[in-house]
């Protein structure tokens, strides 16, 4: 077919690639920072007792009553919540919405590898921001671009940045800062604060972490008014189902349960960490719910990765200068991290 | 707060405002094309019979499985099938896949409200096309914009166009013809064979309408492998949620519930036709689940409207000088067209 019946930036894109969802035999999944343990039974009975009847109607358009709740649980008002579709969703339409056509955006490298992606989506210039060699913070200049989006934790390398390097950055950068916390409840700070205090600072969460809730789609951001306004006028007219808005309800109601689950990650991690450490692994240090780990010298982290994946257990590996000596493992049940300690203890006895 | 951290073309937009869904009055709702009838027993089994475990996890990123049925259905294969968050992201990422920055967009006048502001929305221009007085075919120049989009149906003057004269139009025309079937499970004829013919066309369907399914947000489109791949390349990584997709299926499996429930409202807008009519009415040729009617000259269609709100009946008028002489009601269930009918009577009869 013709070519030219499309948009010539979009023919030179190829499509992002995201985690392995296997069919057929069953895997152990440590490679797509899932939670392992399900959503709240409040979810469970949202769903058992949703009547069919109301799916016939058109969904609140603007989640008035998720965003009220969210509102209430972040002290702020419903003007200054946000929810998309996922955080995919409210990814894309900060590129839409802060970014002019000949602009550029900008993000940490490495950071979540979604982000040059959306850049060229967008058709929009890129503005990488190089970590140094321990992946530790670098101020971006404050006049780099006009959105940075900035994970915290960061993503694949799990490291929590300084709060106040966050706040000093959101002072002084001159475009939107979208702070990232998808794995925040995994971690000991939240840069939830800054979202209210600074006119161009966006917090955006997920529920498809800590809440369980991946299958459904919802994230959401927090800012000014200005800046939701914005994400507001350029969304699709309903773009969160009316499933998705019962269950969110059902989720953000018991607190309690995300918290709970959030522990017993945080202590299995504990687990995961010490354990890969006594068998020589350089493990940074994680505030999400995966781990990203060097492994000893005896064993390339490319070939670590395809013997885990023979041995049923699925992590997720990025080539690349940066982060190919690394692999992400996510935290999984007890069980399935007292696996993943023991395939990996025989795969590097193999190997010595 | 600055507005230099906006987008200069999204500083400028207002938000489409869709139809009322309104709160607390009890309202007959018949301003939003929604079908009276819960969807398929199917879907309510799926609903409930879905295990919440698997909410935790990502949903197929491409709803393969979906894609598969739909196919199937269509006599095509599953890479000419992209689905969608809604015909609403179909539709917007349309306007990203093929208009250029430069570029612009066609559409009939009158045609569904939302075109021009995804028009506005993706900061392209617009190229819309008068339909005759009688709200009658025109052909688009060949050369007119990279992407027009055709409601056939129209909406909202519920007309068919004539298959021939649509054929032609994609035959010739130069960029993309999207035609949008929202409502073709209502009419006699459909379009969609030609997706298949002409590389640069694409036909357009929903789950909102016929299937019952407004508030699950499932929206697909049909058309040429070239076409198909681009939208996959810019949508966000998991469109469609988990829920949706097992809903969806379990709807295209009930084919007959659908069709069945499509014949009542057929049946049901003939009455609804024939009694406007007889009141003086003139009834546009509907093909939809919806009735296009301009009111006796002792009534304007605005004091209509508002008529019959107070009377606790939602329909929905469009100011304009094209549309500002018409009401667009849906097709309820026989007791709502009763209502509709009687209150209609009882409103002309106060007015003359």
């Amino acid at each position: 077919m013709s070519s030219t019946l499309i948009k010539k930036s979009v023919c030179k894109l190829s499509a992002y690639v995201p985690g392995e969802q296997p069919k057929g035999r069953t895997f152990i999944k440590l490679n797509t920072n899932e939670n392992p343990y399900p959503p709240s039974p409040q979810v469970a009975e949202a769903l058992r007792t949703l009547d069919p009847d109301v799916l016939r109607k058109y969904p609140n358009p603007t989640s008035e009553a998720v965003r009220e709740r969210l509102a209430e649980l972040h002290g702020c008002a419903a003007s200054n919540v946000f929810v998309g579709n996922g955080s995919d969703e409210v990814l894309a339409l900060c590129t839409r919405a802060f970014v002019e056509d000949s602009g550029s955006m900008g993000y940490f490298d490495p950071s979540y590898s979604l982000y040059p992606v959306l850049a060229d989506i967008r058709d929009v210039g890129t503005c990488p921001v190089a970590l140094d060699a321990a992946f530790g913070w670098q101020t971006p200049p404050a006049d780099l671009c006009s959105l940075f989006i900035l994970t915290n934790p960061n993503a694949p390398t799990s490291m929590l940045f300084d709060k106040q390097q966050v706040e000093a950055f959101c002072a002084s950068f001159k475009g939107v800062v979208l702070i990232d916390e998808a794995y925040v409840d995994f971690s000991s700070v939240h840069c939830m604060d800054l979202a209210m205090k600074y006119d161009n600072v966006l917090v955006m969460r997920t529920l498809s972490k800590s809440f369980s809730l991946a299958a459904v789609r919802v994230g959401y951001a927090v800012g000014s008014e200005g800046l939701i306004n914005a994400l507001m006028k350029i969304k699709d007219s309903y773009n969160l189902d009316g499933i998705a808005q019962a269950l969110t309800l059902a989720a953000l109601k018991d607190m309690d349960y995300m918290r709970l689950n959030a522990e017993r990650i945080i202590a299995s991690r504990a687990v995961l960490s010490s354990g890969l450490k006594d068998l020589g692994f350089d493990v940074c240090a994680s505030e999400t719910n995966f781990v990203w780990v060097q492994p000893p010298d005896s064993i390339f982290a490319s070939d670590l990765f395809e013997k885990l994946r023979e041995s049923g257990i699925l992590t997720r590996y990025f080539p690349g200068p940066k982060t190919g000596h690394h692999v992400r493992i996510s935290v999984g049940t007890e069980n399935e991290v007292e696996a993943l300690l023991s395939a990996v203890l025989r795969i590097c006895k193999e190997d010595s």
